[in-house]
């Protein structure tokens, strides 16, 4: 199936290689992978694994280690001649085939179809640039009716968040004040979301929001192609709100027997141990000063791009926290919010009900309690 | 002299503005050149100053702070028009003039002298992409004859090294072998020096060496063509030699009063706080297992590249370390080298004057003591 290729050629670039390089040594993505698989033995034992884009081939091994009976590793770049010699130096050349193609190429012998299959697809903030599509056809082309997914689900999640390398700080910068630079930076990231890494004390929502939450199992391409929500988070302490940062959390099985159930999870949130995605942020043009409890609204909308399928375009808008439905309950302090908090919290039952019912992206205005809609009109 | 030029046209790019931004934050850079003149704000005061490559106009600013009563601050690139508006949001537009032009082609109202220049020109490695060139040229056409030079010279530094990044990590990684996937780096590397951050117990040589010494206040462009040396040196510990370091130091100069000179210094070495220069590491195709003491021997050739006269090639070729002369004293523990340094203990007068005798570059084999010499012999 493939050419044999000399160590030379295994790589389109010097650049790719820094790349895995970069993606090998990030810790908490190494590490997840690893203790999700190991973790589950009792249920790799014997199975027939596929890693969709197998790259220098860890997971791989990692399967092999944890008693796959056979694992077929695909890879579409050159990287896969790489990838072989790692299996052979690893001694599991009859548990791991490397096959070098693109997944949606790849024919199993008699149409063989896996249990498992496990890849590492994600792109920054989980979509942009990441693999999904062709694991998605991997799957409903290989895995069987009950195989697993590793991970199985993913979510994204934003929160209003500060960005002082891109403000305060250029404000006195070694006793020089350079405020012109800063306000070119910004010019120059706000069609172009910023990758760097929030600080926790950067975070400026009292919570995060899930944009979407993917079911890896059951989603289809199309799912994929749009996500939008509108929403309302109080601040968590006196700041300045300067851009809305996104991040992804992955999920794992926990396929054991074990009562206490705790899947393994790869957060890249600014909560968590850094890792190569860090986070993304939309830098906002003008900071706008917030005070504890201040609401703030938003709507952001991730589009896939009409060209490259495999981009998606950002749009953030800043709306009017006293013109949006607020969600039940709120973090703000406007006064409605104060008083369903309050109400909620002596009609506990009542109150779980109705969030129930208005959770989520199309929630209703509560539209039994007069006192509360007229608060808000006059707040 | 230069078109209005609205924001988005001061960069020819995004990652221009990001090596400005890069540059601004490495502290150690920032600060050295702070320091270096506001300690010598009595020699600032008054002076006529200019700033070769001025990019956003912090030195230029600090000259300013420090007394200068007029600063020129020349840039060819289109940042020009943003170190403007910063100059003036500093309140310092009657004292810097920002001039968009290659230094080369600036001229100056009554062919005007300045009392010190101050540059920030260093490149990877001090000379790789740096623009010497072009301050030197600044310097023999625009500094007064006792004018001063910010820095006033520098030093490239070069030490044995272990890079584990690139060599023993990947034999156990997460519990797999990737002695494949270490070896493609090394060989990618091999003709392309790493950019890295040397960690200071990687650091392999009893001594640093300095590879050449740069006054910037006398040397000629053609001085800096070429640079060579031949040099051994005791391993400082048990270890595996995987590199070559190379680094640089540049001094400024101390113009107070004060009888305890203590110039500002900007060390950008493995022991230092690390900056955005890093250091420069030539990767080994295959590391050498070495003992406290063992001798290592190395030839180094930094030479202009022909066609980009920017740019510099370096040549490493490791020697046999009996093979060649050895310093005057020597670090490393062969017998000829041990009797040396007994001798010169027992003999400091006589060692002092053989030292400044045989130091250097070219320096001569010891003739005087056939004992030692032949004890090289057997060695």
């Amino acid at each position: 199936m493939e050419p044999h290729n000399p160590a030379s050629e295994y790589f389109t670039s010097y650049e790719d290689l820094e790349i895995h390089k970069l993606m090998l040594e990030d810790d908490p993505r190494t590490s997840a992978y690893k203790n999700a698989i190991m973790s589950n033995k009792a249920f790799f034992e014997g199975k027939v694994v596929m890693d969709v884009g197998c790259g220098t081939g860890i997971l791989s091994i990692f399967c092999a280690q944890a008693g796959a009976k056979k694992v077929y590793a695909i890879e579409a770049s050159k990287i896969a001649g790489l990838a072989k010699e790692i299996v052979k130096e690893n001694k599991f050349e009859d548990v791991i085939e490397v096959i070098h193609s693109k997944v949606e190429d790849v024919q199993l012998p008699g149409n063989n179809k896996v249990d498992a299959i496990v890849s590492e697809w994600m792109g920054f903030y989980l979509l942009h640039e990441g693999m999904l599509d062709s694991v998605i056809m991997a799957r409903d082309k290989f895995l069987k009716e009950d195989g697993e997914m590793f991970p199985e689900s993913a979510t994204i999640y934003l929160s209003p968040c500060s960005v002082p390398s891109l403000y305060k700080k250029w404000d006195d910068f070694h006793g020089v004040s350079m405020a012109a630079l800063a306000k070119q930076f910004r010019t120059s990231k706000y069609n172009k979301p910023e990758i760097l890494n929030v600080q926790a004390e950067d975070v400026l929502g009292c919570d995060e929001v899930a944009l979407c939450w993917i079911n890896l199992k059951e989603d289809t391409v199309s799912d994929l192609d749009s996500y939008s929500i509108q929403h309302v988070v109080g601040a968590n302490k006196d700041g300045a709100f300067q851009g809305l940062c996104i991040w992804f959390e992955c999920v794992f099985p926990d396929l054991s027997d074990n009562a206490n159930h705790n899947p393994v999870r790869l957060d890249t949130g600014p909560l968590s141990t850094p890792t190569h995605w860090k986070q993304t942020v939309i830098i906002l043009p003008e900071e706008q000063e917030v005070e504890l409890g201040d609401p703030i609204a938003f709507q952001l909308e991730m589009c896939r791009d009409s060209v490259n399928k495999r981009r998606y375009n950002l749009q953030l808008s800043i709306l009017d926290p006293e013109a949006v439905e607020h969600p039940l309950p709120c973090t703000c302090d406007l006064t409605k919010c104060l008083l369903i908090k309050s109400y909620m919290l002596q009609h506990p039952e009542e109150s779980e009900k109705n969030a129930m019912e208005t959770n989520g992206i199309e929630e209703e205005a509560i539209d039994d309690d007069d006192d509360m809609d007229s608060e808000n009109d006059d707040s």
